[in-house]
């Protein structure tokens, strides 16, 4: 029967790839690159690097292009869901003509706002065809951002709340601390809680990394205007950020 | 000056510990261990597989002895403030000893649930001795759990609660899906919410995981079960489970 392995290689570093990752990628016969457009080339060097480090070549790159998307749709769960659906179309056809073991290298962790278990589980669900699959797990740009900032996550005994800029903005603030992801609109500038404090970061773990840290109605503008200074130098940004109500 | 690194080395697969990681170790000249009591031995042994696979000996051992702790405090909060000074103190004189670059290496990652990096802000702010100090992110239980299921944390676009047992019992379920960790009590059987879907896992990447997933109502006395009888088999157990409202 196929296989198929879901690997986390971590979110920019190239060395937060585990042991049980590398392990996975030589065992591989063929890897689905799901491309993103040329302006997150970074992006695909750090899987390029991990895999030229750990992994004797030649490695078969099988890629996948992905299926254009509406980012500002007007129903946005049915919109990810159609999305999702083409792409599984995508990966079915590659993994039918590729005899053997194939890998999906997932930035971070492909539990956290990451669409690739979907997409497998969709081809699944076509029953078009069959085979076995593993997921490895990996750092999250969580972990990381907590990491570079020494910091812990959470006050003792409280809460972690992890997710998106539209649900800050239209939720505001979890219980104990409020970690960002997939934020475009640096949606922390509209809460209106006075006493905040923010660790935001972007560019995690790649050689562009910037931290910045403090109580947010003194760092926000400093964030914002940095933030679209990076963004514009680079053609794309990711950063990540937690929030906590209190200043200790 | 003394350097230390805290060191995540993922929570349970000794193979879950990143190449970041190891370059760490590699860089260590003592490694700080604390006891935390005989029946946990084989969390002890997960860090011994890694350092004498990935990391030429002999390798330097200290060993500090957890403080005791009182586990059904009145002040949660204080009790655990007070047991952290403690732990502080047993560092700061071990780092003392050590001519070198120290490591800690901590189960998951150091953000979540870890007390390891507030006792090295405590060991600092007592101003005794000086180092420099780096966190290497790690693999959490939350990313194993996911991982072993094969399941993405979160519905499309929804926030992600991580939490202990206690909140659960006192807040009930986060808004999206509910981690819970740190659960001596089974909490999730107090819950009154009708339909709840439910992820556990115990012993995660180790030789006795188990993995147990379906209708919170139709599970919950299985795991109850399955729990009391490991632990008793054992003498411990360490499980984390995910839940979320709605039975898709
Ligand atoms: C599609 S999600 C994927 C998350 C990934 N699965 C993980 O475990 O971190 C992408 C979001 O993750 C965050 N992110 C991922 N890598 C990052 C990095 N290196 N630096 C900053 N943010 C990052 C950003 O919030 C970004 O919008
Ligand atoms: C003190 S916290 C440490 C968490 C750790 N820092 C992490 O990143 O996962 C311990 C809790 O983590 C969870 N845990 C850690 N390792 C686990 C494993 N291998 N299997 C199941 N649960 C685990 C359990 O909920 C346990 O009560």
């Amino acid at each position: 029967m196929r296989k198929l392995y879901v690997i986390g290689i971590g979110a920019g570093d190239p060395d937060q790839v585990t042991m049980q990752a590398i392990k996975a990628m030589r065992a591989a016969d063929g890897f689905f690159v799901i491309g993103k457009g040329a302006e997150k080339q970074e992006l695909v060097d750090v899987r390029t690097a991990i895999l030229t480090e750990h992994v004797p070549g030649p490695h078969r790159l099988i890629e996948l292009t992905d299926p254009p998307r509406d980012r500002t749709p007007s129903d946005y769960t049915e919109t990810v869901r159609d999305w999702h659906a083409r792409r599984a179309e995508l990966l079915e056809s590659a993994f039918a003509d590729l005899d053997g073991v194939g890998a999906i290298l997932v930035w971070g962790d492909p539990a956290l706002y990451d669409s690739t278990l979907r997409m497998v589980e969709n081809v699944l669900a076509r029953g078009n065809i069959d085979f076995e699959y593993e997921v490895i797990p990996g750092v999250t740009s969580v972990s990381s951002l907590a990491a570079q900032h020494r910091m812990v996550l959470h006050r003792i005994g409280e809460p972690v709340h992890v997710t998106t800029g539209r649900n800050l903005r239209e939720s505001g603030l979890g219980p104990g601390s409020t970690v960002v992801m997939l934020d475009g609109e640096c949606s922390f500038t509209q809460l209106t809680d006075p006493d905040v404090w923010i660790w935001w970061g972007a560019y995690l773990g790649m050689p562009d990394e910037v931290l910045i840290s403090g109580p947010l109605r003194e760092v926000e503008a400093e964030i914002v205007a940095r933030r679209a200074r990076l963004r514009a130098a680079k053609g794309w940004i990711m950063d990540v950020y937690c929030l906590r109500a209190g200043l200790d």
